[in-house]
């Protein structure tokens, strides 16, 4: 019989960068007793994101956040929006280049995550924040 | 009992950048009379997208613009594909930086937005275009 | 009566660029006889992403896979991630910039893609790959 689940995971950043919370997502999930059905994660920020990583060689989430800051770089001249600091403006635009969300199917009692694949709550913000990430289940 | 709901919402748009359409979506979703669910939204086209950001200040809106005219530039001698305009290849590119699907999970009654988080179709050519975004709301 | 069906589709890439697997997704999705639902693929890997793309002009794929490999470069000495090859972290890149899952309502018997919308396996690897997408679908 399909039913669903729902809880909102408390991440605590400590400046931009990726943690990873693929050990509490799944801990949850795995706890809610289905075999086949569809997670989703919801961010409800516009200052951090969510993405699907190389759970693997660390240095790749360094490389990540790296490339991040030079493709959408904290300058004051290029953007008109900076009333909340110079990494707000890059902030919202490293969201939009990532998601806010992810669905990931369940199969055969699993999340479907290749081996390699870890996730992540992306933070955008230099100052350590609080981020809500909202979690869904559907099925059976 | 779960059951399921969808519609298509027209959207019209005046030329590259943000149409906001965080209360159409929202009215939608709250007139089916669920408490818990996914709210999917799916952008029928090449040319536009969907993305969540801020609802707060404009200038948020107009910064975002640009900085994806700046990433992916009009330029006819970058692109092999060029007759429908120089403003369609930029806004494939566009498209495919951010989402043509968003899900919004749907819990205690609400949508899970943010309190800063506004939905958005992100138009990408430069003239006015009617825009199709299906919703599919799953739920109970 | 709502239900779940769930398959792995295989897809083999020929190195980096677009792959379109559109009849697949689609004749499995269309084989499971249900009118309203919820189609959701996920890719398992962090090297190779799915991408909705014009299905018409194929230099479109063309430009997307060169504008790709502009913007996240192979430049040993902008990466500390190098083990795995110069093509490695630009792979992991460029699926950060695009997405591993993609979520499409079945309306009418129909996928709700738009007339020129195409579902593509984006490689982003140098060499030939086998890459698992699975495909989920809830519905009626």
């Amino acid at each position: 019989m399909l039913r669903q689940a729902s809880r909102t995971l408390s991440v605590s950043t400590g400046g931009a960068g990726l943690v990873e919370i693929t050990d509490e997502v799944r801990g949850w999930a795995d706890g809610q007793g289905m075999t086949t059905g569809l997670l989703t994660l919801f961010c409800r920020h516009t200052s951090a994101s969510l993405l699907i990583q190389e759970n693997a060689a660390p240095e790749v989430r360094g490389d990540i956040e790296r490339f991040f800051a030079r493709i959408a770089p904290e300058d004051p001249s290029a953007y008109a929006h900076d009333d909340v600091g110079p990494d707000d403006m890059p902030a919202h635009l490293r969201t939009a280049l990532t998601q806010v969300q992810l669905s990931i199917p369940l199969v055969g009692g699993r999340l479907a995550l290749g081996t390699w694949q870890g996730i992540y709550l992306f933070e955008h913000r230099r100052r350590p924040h609080r981020r809500d990430v909202v979690m869904h289940l559907l099925g059976e």
